[in-house]
């Protein structure tokens, strides 16, 4: 793991070393599947203009109207109809033919119960190159002498209300956040800012353009409904993981659970939602309260007094009803039934352009932020062992698994292979999803312990941190 | 301690029991000085009306033209001259011969080295009787009937721009709290409500309401500045830390450190700021932009690229630098230097209401939220021994000592004397005010280490977590 750690960052502070060799074709099946053709390369290099909200450095793309799952699953028209049978729910993974993702990462799915139509989780893992902009001592370079850098890229989306925000972002995220580093090569030390805030404002904003860029195509090209979006960047010694939604992601290392993201939904992030309509009360539309109050208020209970919290109070207190009070709260319900607006049950994500509250004309896209919070990890901190992994997984997977069952998972299924073995994270990420999923019994999929399987879409990323990485 | 937790429990739970006594003069040092001359009692029972921000608990109170230092201190008109040079720099403590503090407390503090003309840091220390206004049961009952319970209650208050503040929030927070704790007798369990959120609801809208009634008396009573707020309220077992401001507090536990506040500076805050000022653009002034930059730029500069950091954003990214990027930032500087509008370094706390831009009539009291984060600490979990200790500091204490050096001071002075010695934690607090003072040397205050001490006042509150309690 150390190894190639040093050599990619001697790599980049060696300014007059020549370009690495882009890799072409290493353990990334990147290849268009019939299903999910790549649109072409964004164009090279469109004048930053953050803040602008104009930059499109992926070109527009064509409408999406069929099925289609993760390029790397390859699978044949027969598979694709296994994958998205709702009876069976056979797992699926990458088959043991083809080349390996890079660092042997593991990847397991499955569709839902019959929630909706298609799988609406999609995923990307890639090895992405940045050609740079200008070389790290600032001066101006031509491009064809531009100095670059390579990442490595996972992502899962975890798609609601059809699935074209979830596949858009799942072919083009990465390619925003390519486009934004590009800048990191004209970065010269300057007070406050590291090179790592450079990498956290590169994905930052490469969500918010891949946010706009749905934004701009959703009419012309159906992109339907929205995504959380889990986003792991590797670059230069670090892991980037960055999460908008209720996706999460753990390191186990040693036997022990590090949090690498958190959710965002109506109970975590009530006191922003309430902030934004107490500051702009015309996007609660006279049809909203920002204020919470512990159950529904009845008409008759005006003038007596009820707890309630707002946008500044974590402890609950007394207030007097007043009709306003009577509206529907902005944030309402508890646990997986939390919503904003009583519709949707996640704040942060990309797409969700069109969502309206029910029966309402009024716009629920205000209140979800497509920022992403990152948390870094630093990987030439600690010795890492080929059993100390990183996994990624959408709800699917965390509804029903506590982050002490998968690292228990993690112990199981990895010491039942050799350490060298580079398919048993592939092997880790197929049990953690039957995990989750259960087997069919008693009219519904069950856990051994009989409680409910998740029915929902589950897909899970096993990223080795210390194992045996393919790419060297 | 577990004892006076349990009892404590045991009293408030027992709803048929007779009310506790009212605590007439226990450690409580709660006479009116000359210099403080207490207002009186709040009216009992003014129907709360949370929200509507017209309730005042507390009284009218006089303006306060003196000079004035805690009670507790027992000054005599010698001992406050003394307190009041700058030259001499007395630590100051209360007497041994007087009644001492609750839970034998240690308090100690000392002025600033000429930063403004008297000590800016207020203290309060006390036992406080709430009477409810209904049964727990829910049923209502007559004032005379009231069932009551206790809180003890310690406060430090950091002013600035004048001593006003600080005083009035001194002399009148805890008695918001308690009008606010009488809302906790009519508690029934309610879903997700805990008595525990109730408790930090009532400490919430107590200082929403302090900072209200100083907004409304200001004019006549010349309410000087504003002032940060850090309070403790110990309540049925748990101790409640509000922090609104750059004080601080931490428990040493068994040498181990557990920080129960965080600081609230433009730094911190900045993407509260920011979102604000984007949200509320008018509030800006057309003087500051709510964007973040690494330096001032210059009007040359325009249309050059630039990093930057908006509300959303925890890294840097670059953006193409417009005509409103040249305004100064809502934000800027550094540490210490740091400041919302060019002005103030501190981004919570009451007061500040008339708080104006400098050179402009823009006010900045917007920015700053005087709402506390308040973190609890349940005492009951854990056998304290007489060496465990709450440690709350203003800042002039920890911008040169960290909290590996207090919990090491806390070693070494308890170590010095008998584990039931009630003076120890007295010892403890001057130490650290002295070791945070230093000694005249060099044309300055300086430390051991020959680096300059902190010339702001200090102030710091040793609260013992299993001493010898004088209360019980």
């Amino acid at each position: 793991m150390l190894n190639r750690v040093r050599s990619a960052v001697a790599h980049l502070v060696s300014s007059g070393g020549a370009p690495p060799p882009r890799p072409k074709s290493p353990d990334l099946p990147n290849a268009p599947s019939p299903q999910t053709a790549a649109p072409p390369e964004a164009p090279r290099s469109p004048p930053a203009t953050a803040g602008s909200g104009s930059a499109a450095p992926a070109k527009t793309v064509k409408a999406r109207a069929s099925f289609s799952r993760p390029t790397f699953l390859q699978l044949s028209p027969g598979g694709l109809r296994r994958a998205d049978d709702h009876a069976g729910r056979a797992v699926q993974s990458p088959p043991d033919t083809g080349r390996r993702l890079p660092w042997s990462t593991g990847y397991a799915e499955v569709i839902n119960a019959g929630k909706s139509r298609h799988n609406e989780d999609q995923a990307c893992c890639e090895v992405v190159y940045v050609e740079g902009r200008r070389s790290v001592s600032g001066a101006p370079r031509e491009p064809s002498q531009g100095q670059g850098l390579c990442f490595y890229y996972w992502g899962l989306f975890d798609g609601h209300a059809g699935g074209g925000a979830a596949e858009m972002a799942a072919r083009l995220l990465h390619r925003h956040i390519r486009e934004q580093l590009k800048d990191l090569s004209c970065w010269s030390s300057q007070k406050e800012v590291t090179h790592e805030s450079l990498v956290v404002g590169a994905i930052e904003n490469a969500f918010q353009f891949m946010d706009e860029q749905m934004a701009r195509e959703r009419r012309g090209h159906q992109v339907e409904g929205g995504c959380c979006a889990l986003v792991v960047v590797y670059l230069l010694g670090k892991v980037y993981v960055a999460n908008a939604g209720d996706s999460r992601a753990i390191i186990v290392r040693n036997g022990e659970i590090i949090p690498m993201s958190r959710e965002f939904t109506p109970e975590t992030e009530r006191q922003r939602l309430q902030l934004l309509g107490f500051l702009k009360p015309e996007l609660l539309g006279g049809e909203f309260t920002h204020l919470e109050f512990p159950r529904r208020i009845q008409p008759k209970e005006l003038g007596q007094r009820m707890l309630y919290r707002d946008q500044n109070m974590t402890g609950w207190a007394y207030k007097k009803i007043e009709l306003e009070d009577l509206r529907f709260p902005l944030v309402c319900g508890e646990g997986k039934k939390a919503r904003v607006m009583a519709t949707i049950g996640v704040t942060r994500g990309l797409g969700d352009h069109n969502l309206k509250v029910c029966s309402s004309t009024l716009p629920i896209k205000p209140f979800l932020s497509c920022f992403p919070e990152v948390r870094v990890y630093d990987l030439t901190q600690y010795e890492h062992c080929p059993d100390d992994v990183l996994v990624l997984g959408t709800d699917g997977l965390w509804d029903v698994t506590s982050d002490c069952e998968v690292a228990a998972t993690v112990d199981r299924v990895l010491s039942a292979y050799e350490p060298n073995d580079p398919s048993r994270y592939k092997a880790l990420a197929q049990a953690l999803v039957l995990g989750a999923r259960g087997t069919p019994r008693d009219r519904g999929w069950r856990l051994p312990n009989n409680k409910l399987g998740s029915g929902d879409d589950i897909s899970v990323f096993v990223i080795p941190l210390g194992g045996p990485g393919s790419y060297s």
